[in-house]
């Protein structure tokens, strides 16, 4: 164990909890655990955590608290449990939830004389402690910056978005919202291919490759959105009704569910009769309704 | 220019024909040019093609022949003033359109003595000619091999599907369905971070590193796909409820069009009720209305 290494408490011991203290003891941080039932530590005290039986016990053993629970309710519970603990301590809050719950247990939090930092996982728990961990926290940047090498720790994408406690819980939707979005068209061209009798693992280089390629669209999109000059240097929407036709066209000719590109063909409808045929696909956020952010 | 390269036809000089010839032209092919409407040949005339008159002669001109123009119809039209000029040559069609109409041309050009390859161009025109441009083709495999080299010269990513000459189309509509659901979805998290003054710009780089681990996702799910067993063991159906919870709450509370995550909460929740609760995020293509292909 190495002394130099700040002390942490990981409360909540789910398949997360355990695989963020586990990084945390690969490290050389003296690791304290707890979990509201008993049972969940074993592994890591073998490993060296050491397991107390209250949240209160854990929090006063290390300046560093990390939990991560099912909701912010749950940790609200927690932490009441242990008033007076918190005090003088960072606390980094891990568990999903919303940017208004974020933004209120920062106050809360603030208020107990602690410090506080709000995180967002975008990792499953097998990869915690990988370079590609992606963690990414809003909060005091004093805070972060004095216990940076330790959340690192946890994650080589470790990032910090800024003072706001919120943001990190709107980064971490948007993004999966990308990523569902992703999910289910390839669920959708996946079904549309295997009427072919294509395996979804012969489809998928394709798809790898193309999506290397859609993510260089992005680079192009996210410029004009920035700067609301929408004209088309690669394709104009207008040009993509067409081939948006075949798609619901071959899905329906082969009895496969074409509602998420009439979804798509809709939003592009719209936008051409709102006189935007010539501009690039970065047209359809302001579909979206609320105005983007211009740099 | 290099007599052991074929000498090619380019039929249809809108901005992707022309980029073909361009391409053809650069890589020493002796190229013949045509266009419905004169005067898109002048700069490829400047650079060596020979531009004809009438597109009977641009097909006699060479034994492999190149359409690229509006759709099918329009390519029919074509290929029916030079009635008997096909005889012997190979049509390589890269004409957007739909599987049907790939196959019942490739039934019509057979008839008249000529090879057949149906392609799709997952391109712009400013990327033909590079290591990048994916180009998929399929008909008799004869035909394709026999032209490979020249075929490739358009595009570093020329890829051989197979005998049925209807499978590019059907591949080129699919993956330009993960494209809209990708695009979809990230005009949709710009719009979201935006309302917290964040630039598409600043949010691009984090979209980028997620879509690579998205990427990897995939080839979990396609392998879970063609085995049917979609256990989950990464994260089960029913803990993105919660998640998509939030991005809807979140979009809901700033304004933001949510249809697109009620969307994916609509299939979520239709997969739980079914009793997949414990399932990866694979199952969802059940839901998409026809079984996909099983490995």
């Amino acid at each position: 164990m190495n002394d130099a290494r700040v002390p942490v408490t990981v409360l909540g011991l789910g398949m997360m909890g355990r695989a963020l203290a586990r990084a945390f003891l690969a490290a050389g941080h003296p690791t304290t655990v707890w979990n509201r039932t008993p049972g969940r530590a074993d592994e890591l005290v073998a490993a060296g955590a050491v397991a107390v039986d209250t949240a209160a016990a854990a929090i006063a053993a290390s300046p560093l608290v990390v939990v991560c629970v099912r909701d912010y309710p749950a940790a609200e519970e927690i932490l009441g449990t242990a008033r007076d603990a918190l005090a003088g301590r960072v606390l980094v809050n891990l568990t999903s939830g919303t940017s208004a719950e974020a933004r209120e247990m920062a106050g809360r939090v603030a208020g107990r004389g602690a410090g506080y930092l709000d995180g967002a996982i975008m990792m499953t728990p097998p990869g915690i402690g990988t370079p590609e961990a992606v963690i990414l926290y809003g909060g005091a940047p004093e805070d972060f910056t004095a216990n940076e090498p330790a959340l690192r720790v946890l994650g080589g994408g470790t990032t910090f978005l800024g003072a706001d406690p919120g943001l990190p819980s709107v980064y971490d939707v948007a993004l999966l919202g990308v990523m569902w979005g992703t999910l289910n068209s390839f669920m959708h061209a996946v079904a549309l291919v295997g009427t072919e009798g294509i395996a979804a693992s012969t489809f998928l280089p394709l798809v790898k490759d193309w999506l290397l390629g859609v993510s260089s669209f992005l680079s192009l999109y996210a410029e004009q959105i920035d700067s609301g000059d929408y004209a088309a240097s690669d394709a104009t929407l207008e040009t993509h009704l067409s081939p948006i036709g075949h798609l619901i066209e071959e899905s329906r000719a082969r009895g496969v569910d074409a509602s998420i590109a009439e979804y798509t063909r809709t939003l592009v409808e719209k936008a051409v009769s709102d006189g935007h045929a010539r501009d690039s696909y970065a047209r359809i956020v302001e579909y979206f309704g609320a105005p983007a952010a211009r740099a």
